[in-house]
Formats: structure tokens, sequence, C-alpha cells
């Protein structure tokens, strides 16, 4: 193990400080390393400051605790450790150790920015496509009957199967045997297409959904559980049949001589122009109607937060996610708040806007390059033309700290952590098999960060493509139940433990094919393996020494660390144990 | 040699693209290395764009130069290369080449701002602090002869020497000599200290100074010449005594209570606050007012650039900028703005306000940790805590490449490069010979950047702290006159090199106590070589490959590649050598 320092609550005395506020943070120097000296170095209205650091505890590994603390004087405050080492002075941000100076991109931040809500670190999101869950008796009849495959091609984005608000509401209890407790629904206003992206209104429900009372239901249900219900809000384009494409042409960027803007060359999707003080009015009453009963939604997701209000010269997308922020906080101040963007979300982050983004970049990418079949049905790695590159654990955690480097804590553990949604193929196509799923899960539940579930993951759906891979649920017909109830039981293990939902992440062993990391709150030591192939045992340290793991998941036997803090685990795989410190 | 690519002239058709224009951008493929599909990726109001790139042609070494285009459609236009290699898949980022996805940070960056004074590119920056370079007869005496030491101390800024800016003006040969053109001075404003940071006037030079006239005199000099001459603007702060502090409360952070934020806590330095409209006007005339004639000053240097405007929740700070930019380029249209900024600027640049950066970060601190000696008599390394750390070639690569991959190449080539300023030690004292002294020099007139000398550094003055290095200039006494021939002759090589100013930067060798890396423009390729101690000779690979070199420095023999782009050099040192390829 390395010297060590997150923002989780082991490192950090308050995560969620006021401005004025003084904080204290902590460096974990394991036992066995020696730290001469260790400064904390933060920026002070964008001047480095420097304070000593104390030694606070040396625990009962024989980790010594070394102690600063600083006062939170700017909404954000980036920070560091400079550590003189018996082999040279070194410096620890979110990058980790390094021996030579590197900019404040990847530096420790602290946010004084009002908090996420707190229950959203906590939820297991579970994203519904409404035309494909479930129908209700009511529903009209779909263009296909339910048990059509859905496949790719030009009216792919056409065909209606007819799934319904009242359709989900009746299947609350499949939702609840696996244990997510927040729905994310893709939109739900009218609009040409099935996946509703192109609205046509942003005032009613789709009447074909069951219209603004079958949501009012929907949310009642919901909320009778103690769930949340999020929305999906595009604020990049509207579709051509939008009223205001109309009649309100400040809205959109109408081209001298004719012609708009549209999303990616669409014309069916003209883009918003943000310029537009009453479209921001406009877009403050949407988000908040939908936030207010009887609806209550609990937050929105919003849909390519990466373009909107990025166009040419122009660049409002902070001031729209600022607006936005406000508009939901007002209506509902427990609501979220998510970006969604493909590629790098990190500049976008951390500034009063969105809560967290759809971690794409520094999840599902390295997760699937990890993980993926020896074969690919596809060629596209998440919009990237090339197939998804075979990676190793190495260059896994290293793109996963990369980007975690980029984000504070809180926006990292906000942000969704996704196998795939309805933008992409299947988890289950891209893995392969039912033992790499299983990893794949195994990774979701236990790694910081909001787990997310494309409905239909956990019975093993399989696509290639995202309209392929946007399956009408098989109600009904036999699925994959081990799968199931590997999702349930690492759900459940998941909520039954604080290290997983709120624990700090210290990486073990990333070569090959092995991943192994520790996950660490006040209350619990939790230890994860996952080995993406069978091959030799594997020795593992700088362990708490002499401690009895007992197996949490996976049916591994329990697991013992020597003294000096090594184990050996066998080569047996594709696996995926858990394990916890014996107290 | 790996694959590459960077911001300069060979590699990028249009480096200062007006929006709208489409630019080409060029991937080179060392002989040797294979690269079976490149994509040129860029971000498209928020979205990343993929294009095929194409080969272009083959040239004499057989490195194969792949081409690509974009449209410039926003202010700033990140880009990377997607590169199939028989390796895998790469990302090449300015950070090098990748096997993991990276955040964009690193991305290069094409940005359509207008572009920085053409001049500023190719000056040689020599920084006067005016109270110790020269007086003239007229000057009022000092408080201490001019032969005194300068030395650190609680009086240490009160002490004048009594130098003046017609002393300056007759010494303009010295600097001829030298073969610098820019003269940059220290502020000229009256304020109490002898820095004169803390100004109690903007409208008026110190009567100490000579007054107005004598900036006119000196402006008017300087002009004759074809040289430029650069103020310095203390933005952040203003001296207690001035008039403003009296009368335009405002202007400044009262605290409710009474009582006054300032700078660093010294209350002898208000900070101003730039929420104010009106303070901001009044900068506005300040700063035009100098850069007109009959001063016609060519620029700025903005002090303490990474403060100005920041304070609490407030951040102005890219209003500032963009602001002085804009009055800047009104007055001047050839003006230059120079932010200090001595921990990590990346952030604040490339964003239509400073036109680069003072690069303590990436360039002096990994200079000085690769040449420190093996004692100093300070243990502060530029404000950081801890002394000046023993580093090897490779860290110090790492380091300049850390921060230049996070600036465009415009940015970082009009930055300032500099082994040390007003506010630190003396390289002479940092690195501790003349023989060391050389290398520093060399790299500083070598590597990409505007070099910036301060003045005495050409002739051997030492000083461990910044007061102490503050020497009046020992007109008439004897003086290193070997370094400042060395200065001289490296000061004509880098006018005379194309590729030396405005060429690319291939680094071929980093390992210990050696640097090698080639400077390539269109005209011309120049290979340098830095050796910080003798030992065991070094085998350079991946020069262009049966090739004669010419010696330009150092007095080293001519240099032949093997066929196969190998070299061998002999273990002499300390060395600096360079060398151009016969064509």
């Amino acid at each position: 193990m390395r010297i060590h320092h997150d923002g989780s609550e082991l490192y950090v005395s308050t995560p969620h400080p006021a401005l004025g506020e003084t904080v204290a943070v902590f460096v974990r120097v394991p036992a066995g390393t020696r730290a001469t000296r260790i400064h904390l170095r933060w920026l002070s209205d964008g001047e480095p400051v420097f304070t000593s650091a104390v030694v606070d505890r040396t625990d009962r590994a024989g980790d010594v605790w070394w102690r600063a603390e600083m006062p939170v004087r700017n909404p954000v405050t980036p920070y560091r450790f400079l550590i003189r080492t018996t082999q040279g002075v070194r410096w620890l941000t979110g990058a980790g150790l390094t021996h030579h100076d590197v900019p404040d991109a990847t530096d420790f931040r602290l946010v004084a920015h009002p908090a996420p809500p707190a229950w959203a670190r906590d939820a297991v999101v579970y994203q519904i496509f409404p035309d494909r869950f479930a129908r209700s008796a009511a529903a009209p009849a779909g263009d296909v009957s339910w048990d059509t495959p859905a496949t790719s091609g030009p009216y792919a984005t056409r065909v209606r199967y007819g799934g319904d608000l009242d359709g989900i509401a009746g299947k609350l209890d499949h939702i609840a045997a696996l244990g997510a407790d927040t729905l994310y629904l893709t939109p739900f206003f009218p609009a040409p297409s099935n996946h509703r992206y192109d609205a046509s209104s942003f005032d009613r429900v789709d009447p074909a959904l069951g219209g603004d009372e079958a949501l009012a239901r929907l949310a009642g249900a919901v909320h009778e559980r103690g769930w949340r219900l999020l929305g999906d809000l595009t604020t990049n384009h509207t579709g051509a049949a939008h009223p205001w494409f109309a009649s309100e042409r400040d809205f959109y960027y109408v081209k001298p001589g004719g012609g708009y803007e549209c999303w990616m060359g669409h014309p069916s999707l003209p883009k918003l122009n943000w310029g537009s003080a009453e479209l921001r009015e406009r877009f403050r009453a949407v988000t908040q109607r939908w936030l207010r009963e009887p609806y209550g939604l609990d937050g929105w997701r919003i849909d390519v937060a990466n373009m909107t209000g990025r166009r040419g010269a122009d660049d409002w997308t902070h001031q729209v996610a600022t607006l936005l922020r406000k508009a939901v906080s007002e209506a509902r101040p427990n609501g979220l708040l998510i970006a969604e963007h493909a590629h790098d979300a990190t500049a976008d982050l951390d500034r009063d806007g969105w809560h967290g983004t759809m971690n794409y970049a520094g999840f599902t990418r390295p997760i699937w390059s990890w993980l993926r079949a020896d074969n690919l049905p596809f060629d596209d790695f998440l919009g990237v033309p090339v197939e998804v590159p075979h990676r190793d654990a190495a260059a896994t955690v290293a793109a996963m700290t990369a980007f975690a480097a980029q984000t504070s804590w809180r926006s990292w553990t906000t942000s969704w952590q996704m196998l795939g949604s309805h933008d992409t193929a299947r988890i289950r196509t891209v893995v392969g098999d039912a033992a790499r799923h299983e990893l794949a899960a195994g990774l979701l539940l236990t790694l910081p960060g909001t787990p997310m579930i494309f409905a239909g993951d956990e019975i093993g759906l399989t696509g290639a493509t995202n309209e392929s891979a946007r399956q009408p649920m098989p109600w009904g017909r036999p699925w994959d139940a081990a799968t199931f109830d590997r999702y349930r039981a690492l759900i459940a293990l998941r909520r039954s433990s604080a290290a997983l939902r709120k624990g700090g992440l210290r990486w073990a062993y990333a070569i090959g094919d092995c991943l192994v990391f520790l996950r660490e709150s006040a209350e619990q030591t939790v230890l994860v393996m996952a080995r993406r192939r069978a091959g030799e045992p594997l020795t593992v340290t700088g362990l708490p020494g002499g401690t009895r793991w007992e197996n949490l998941y996976g049916g591994g036997k329990p697991l013992y660390t020597e003294p000096d803090g090594s184990t050996a685990i066998d080569g047996y795989g594709p696996a995926f144990q858990v394990w916890a410190a014996d107290r």
C-alpha cells in the first residue's frame, strides 16, 4: 500500500464545509513506509498556502495518520500534500504520488457549494425506457407485439411497443425484489420517436404513456415505497414539432439566409440558444413544475449536458447548469441534477451546477475494456471509432484514476457508475457470458459512486447496439434468474455495508487479470477481488496484518492476512469475492 | 522516437486560425513504428467528433506523416489523436501516448482568440529592477553607495541604491552586446519600497527614477534600437499610501467592523475589489495611458495575476484578464500581456486574457531541480517549503511536459521561460558554478518559449534570497565575462536559428544526467544535448538516420547518425552542445 488520501470520511473531517469553516484532512502512511515531514498545500484566493501536518495517531495496523487543517475560503479549494520520504520529496494528489511537479488539475478538492442530496450517494438507480418496460391493461396498442425483438435500423426509433407509466407502476415489485430504490425514466414528454428525446412539449406527459395523471400515480406509488423518481430533460434541443420552434425563433439558432442549427445535423432536433433570457425563464418553469406536487419528481437527468449552451463562440453551459441547479433546489431542496456527458465531464463538475455525471468515461469504458469478450458483434467503443480495446487491470485502474483525479470526491461519488444504458450495447453482450457479467455487476456495486442499472441488465438481456439493446422486458418468459440473484445479492450487500456506500478506496493490486481493492469506512473494512480468468495464485501485500476476513459475497472461504499484511488468493476464475475484516 | 505531434508549424497548418477556418494537423509516425489507422478527435460545441487521418507523405528519414482536417468552430478547440498501432490502441495528447483513456485536460488546443504579438515569440527579454541597474549623472543620491552588497533582512525593501531610468538608457549598449531586445522593467510608479509593488500612484513615474520624462526618454531610446519596452502593473493590490485607499473605499475589501483585506496579510498592501465597475474603468485608463505616446510601452507584466480578482466567493480573474487584454489591444495592437503566476497558470491561459505566464512551474523549477548544486545556502523551492529537490532528467522532462500539456502551444511559447527573477535566488547560486550555469542558460535559450533573463544573471551575479539577489550591477568592476560570452553566443544562436525560435520539440533522451532533444522547423533541424556531469558515453536512437550534424555551440565535433538513426556521444561533462543537421 502507498501513502494515501481520498475525499472519504476517514480522511476529511467535513466533507461538505461551508465557507469560513476549518477542515481537517488526514494522510495515511502505511506501516513500513516512512514519511519524515508532511505539508498540506491548498489554494487560497489563487495562491498556494502551506501548513505543516502533525502525526495524529498510529492505528492498530501500524499505519501512521498525519493531520493538517485548512480554512475554507473559496467555493472550491484545491489541496495536495508535500511529503518527504526516505526516497525523496513527493507530491500526493488525486493522481497518486509523483516524484515531479504536477499541475493543479489533479489536486484533491473541498467544495463549499451546497451539498448534493444525501440520499443520492446511497441510491441504487434503475433506468427505465418507458416504451419498453411494461404495459398496463389500459395501454393503447403498440406498433408491434411485446414479444417482438427490438432491432436496429432506419425505423428503430419509430416502432412503439406501447409501454406506459401505469405499466411501470405495476412492476414495482420486480424492482423491490432487485433492491433498487430510485427510478430514472428516460423522457415521458410527447415526441415523434419512441425514445422521446425529440420533445414536442415539456408541458404534459405523453398521453400514450397515460398522461399527467399516470405520472402522478407512478410518483405516488414510488414515493409510498420510500423511493425516488427522476425524469429526463432535454436542454440542448427540442423536437422540430415543439411549438416553440414555430413561435419562438429567438430560442433557436436560426442561420442567416434560412436553416437552423441542429443536434448532430438532425433537422428534427433544432438546437436551443441559451442566450435567450426568455428561454431560461421557460426552462426554469419546466424544471420546477414536475418537481412539485402532484408529480414530485426527485430530480432530473439532463440530456446532452455537454453540448447544452455550447455553440460556436457561445458557451452558456455553466450558466445553464447553475440556473437548473438553483431551480431544482428551490422546488425540491433534496432534488438531484445529473448531467449526461459521454467523454469528460470533469471540467463541468464542482461548479454549483451538475451534482454528478453519467460516468461513461471513468467507469463504463474502463470496465468494458477490461471485461470485454474475445469476440464482439460490434466495433464501436461508446462513440470512439475502434472496437472495444483489450486492456489489462493496470490500464483499467489508470483510466478510472485519471478521471477521478480531476473531480472532487463528492462529485465522483454522486456520479452514476454504469455498465451501460439505453445509449449503449448491453453489458451482457460486451462481456459475453454470465460469469464475467457477475464481475461487472460486482464492480458496479462495490466501487465508489452511485450504481445505475439499465432495466433488463439484471436478467441478462443482450443487444449489440443501443437500439437493439432496448428490448422490451420479457415478463412471463424465462430469463437469467441466476444473474438476477447475483444483482440482488450485490445490491443487498451494498446496502448492508457502510464501507461500500461511503468508504474510501485503496487499490491493493491491479495487474493483468486481477483487481483487488479495499473500501474502508469508520465502521468497516471490505476487501474486493475481481479476477477475469483463472490463472496463477495471487499474493496481495499491504493489507491490515494479522486479520481474519469473513466472506460476504462469492462463496469464498475466509481469508487470513499474515502479520506482514500479505495474503495469497487461489487462482480460480472468473471470480468475484468480497470479504470484511473481523474487528 | 515516438509518434509525435505538437503545436508548431510542422504539425499545424494554421497556428492562429479564425473561427470558421479549416485547419490541417499532422501526426508523425517515425520510421520503424507502424500505425495502421489514425483518427483525429476534436471537440465541437462540447461533443467529440472523429475524422480519419490519411497518409500525407513519407519524408527522407522514413517518417510517415498523417494528415487530418478540422473546422475551427469554438474559440478553443481541444483535439487529440486515436492511433491503432501494432501494440494496440493509443491516445496521443500533449501528455504523450497513453494506453488508457485520459481526460481532455491534456488535449492539444487550437486557439481562435486573437493571436499574441508575433514579435513576442522571438523576443529575448531582459528584466531590470530599476533601483539596482544603473544610475545616471542626475540621479539623486541613494541610501547606500552603489558598491554596497544587497542583503536580506527587515529593511531590505527600504534601502534605495538610486538607480534611475536615465541610468538604464545609458547602459543599452550592454544589453545590445548581450543580444536581448525587450526590456521588462519592474514597477516605475512611486512607492515607499525599493521594489515599488506598493504603488502610491499609477498616474506618474516615480520622480526618483526621473519622472514621466525619463520614461519617455528611455522608451524613445529603446524604440530607436527597434526594441520593446514592457512595464509592470500591480492589479491585485495597491500600496496603502495610494490616494484611492483614502478616497475610494469601494475599490478595496473593507471588512465589517473595520480592517481590510490585504496581500498575504501585509497591511501596507490593501487588496483591490474588482467587483467595482469604477475600478475597472480606472485600470483600463492606467493600462492604456502608458502604452500611448510619448511612452509607448509595448505591454505589461501583471503582478500577482494568480490572485488578482480572487477573494472568497469572488472570482473576477478572467474578467480582469479579458478587460486588460482588450485595453492593451486597443491602445497598442501589438501589445503583450504576461501574467505572473508562480504555481500553475494553465487554467488561466488560452482564455482571451493573458498571452502567457512567467513559467516558474513548467520551466524554472524543473531546471533548478535538475541542475542544483550539491549544497545550497537556502532551503526553499520557490515558495515550496523544501530544499530544492534533486531530480533526474526523466523527472525534469515529466514536469515540463505535465505543465506544457495543459497549455496551448502558443500560450506556452509566448510564456516567459526563466532561470530566476527578482523574486528568486540567483541561478548561479542555485547551480553553484559557471559550468552548470552554462547548461541552464543553454536550456533557457534552446527550449521553446520566450527567454527572460534577470539583469546580472549574464555576468554571474549570486544571491540566495530574492532580496540579496537584487545586487546593483557592478559596472566598472570585474565580472564573469566568460558567462557573459556564453549568454551572448547562445542568444545569437537562437536569433540565427529558425528551429530554436519556432520549431517543434521532440525529446530524444532523458535519463539521469542527460537531456537530448530536437528542435525542428521547416528550415532546420537542431539537436541539443545537456549533460550535467561526466559519465558513460550515451547512445541516442531515433534521430534522422545517415545524417551529418554540424556543431553550432559548445565546441563539439560534428556528429554522424548511423543509417538506423543512432549516434554515440562521449561522456564528457558538464556539457552543453548544439548541432544542426546538414541538409
